[in-house]
């Protein structure tokens, strides 16, 4: 089985690709396993730290149509669509979020429908499709209503997947997305960054600014879980899924001060200590818009996890990323 | 004031451009009445019967980027943007549609966004955005979950006009037209064609073949009040508007039988027996996807009226149009 994962350099792309060469196979659409023979890791960066021989590395502009009709063939069974501008910078960089999170993901389908063999797209959305006036708990018939230029990206992207989907171009699966936390690695142009960085910088000894009020909540989902989640919305029945192709993952909906708390029951309070607090206007607003809680019985019930407490989301991520408490 | 009409060589375009040239000014953003010093009518063909120095007739493709500069300055206040592939052509050519119905909207779009000067821009979408399982009465929070390319296109634009609105970009409305009956002229290829022709045809003593059950509940708005709602759609205060940008304009429920019986009253038995009833499964299968009652209220307190019964919408159609009953 062939596989392509675009967005292969970046932290969930390689995680993913980590984990797919360790399982070895995927369920193909009739549910049976098949080994996967070759991964292609896209990015504009090349992906690094892979010795493996079913591992392709390949760099490229994705808004370029020769680009992936260089990575997906008629023989590529699962595709990964991941590479995305994220938040943050598609607000700052309009031109550049439309291009990647828009017209990028509309080519990828594009070349799908044109080799003719349906292959299964898995899409990262985002809880910023949600927006403005929302009910306490979001379900999935709430209207998305984007009040980002990222959400709206998504949201249109989610659109074009079920419509590729109902008219057999691809077999698509959107996955919403909470906040990734705990990422590891350097903040990044994400309005969400600070998420991990409350917990990452503290653990390794440095201080951090929190740019969000403390009663702020947020809804996240551990990158274990996110991987997890990834590959069993891969391997969903199409016929299951049926015309709606866009599952809100299980996530947990925690306050500030509440991943504060965590922080200090995980690591002690000289770790939870070295959070600054000044909060950043615009980060401030992006963040309060986003849903907080959200109804994720349908992907629950076609087995997709989430995580049992911060608490463990942080216990996770001193395991994963081997952190030494001090 | 400058104004352009989309689809100007249309029905709803050319209705619209004679009530405008009759009217003779629009409010200003400030809510100022303005005279209209000329209205662009931009078209694949030539808008015809309009003999007056503020019309402009233009002819081209608006999914061409200098076409649109070419009607666009900076000096264009109002724009009303109709153009559009119907419903069943673009389920029949999907490429047409999207070039047209998304494409062409973007880059509308885009050249207001160039301009500089933040234009006021009407877009017609349609209950075609709506669809799947939904509640009985479609509120305003309900989820877009269109089931149709044109209605995947049409939810698309909505949800850039918005974001390009948010942004400064333009002062964009779209107004979720009902299925417009009863047009004049001959059938086209909207999945909705004969929710007009039922009743056109009968009234032009022809007979005329109904393709969906006589139980099949449509949401109707005649032509008069679609066209005082662009006007009225185009006026609204931006502040008033908020960042919410679409609004589903009043319509009425009524069942096909609840039609006849109207067309039966306003012209009698004889008319109403010019139906015959064959259904067509490709049509009657988009049609009962549609949502059949939304929730109007935000349009109705904002000004913008629905008709009273459907037995006055064929009346308001007989004196539109001059028709003789036989």
């Amino acid at each position: 089985m062939k596989v392509l994962i675009t967005g292969g350099a970046g932290f969930l792309g390689q995680r993913l690709a980590r984990e797919l060469l360790s399982r070895g196979e995927l369920k193909d659409p009739d549910g049976k396993p098949q080994k996967i023979t070759e991964l292609i890791l896209l990015d504009v960066v090349a992906a690094t730290g892979f010795d493996d021989h079913r591992v392709r590395i390949e760099v490229g502009d994705i808004a370029e149509r020769s680009v992936l009709e260089g990575v997906i063939d008629d023989t590529t069974s699962a595709i990964f669509h991941l590479a995305a501008i994220v938040s943050g910078q598609a607000e700052a960089e309009f031109d550049l979020g439309m291009r990647i999170n828009l017209d990028a993901s509309r080519l990828l389908l594009e070349v799908c429908r044109m080799r003719g063999h349906r292959p299964r797209v898995v899409f990262t959305s985002s809880v910023a499709v949600y927006g403005g006036e929302m009910p306490e708990l979001v379900r999935s018939d709430t209207a998305l209503n984007p009040q980002t230029s990222y959400g709206t990206q998504k949201a249109i992207a989610e659109l074009l997947l079920n419509d590729y989907s109902r008219r057999g171009f691809v077999d698509g699966r959107v996955l919403r997305l909470p906040t990734i936390s705990v990422r590891p690695g350097k903040p990044n142009a994400a309005a969400s960054s600070f998420a991990s960085g409350i917990i990452r910088e503290p653990l390794n000894g440095e201080t951090t600014v929190c740019p969000v009020s403390r009663s702020t909540k947020v809804w996240l989902l551990s990158p274990r879980n996110a991987i997890a989640s990834l590959i069993a919305g891969l391997e969903i029945d199409a016929d299951v899924l049926g015309m709606q192709r866009a599952l809100n993952l299980p996530g947990i909906s925690v306050s500030i001060d509440e991943m504060v708390a965590a922080l200090r029951e995980v690591a002690g309070e000289h770790v939870a200590a070295r959070i600054e607090w000044k909060v950043d206007p615009r980060i401030d607003k992006i963040v309060a818009g986003w849903a907080v809680r959200l109804d994720a019985t349908r992907a629950e019930q076609l087995g997709l996890k989430g995580d049992a407490s911060f608490a463990d989301v942080i216990r996770s991520y001193i395991e994963d990323e081997k952190i030494r408490l001090t």
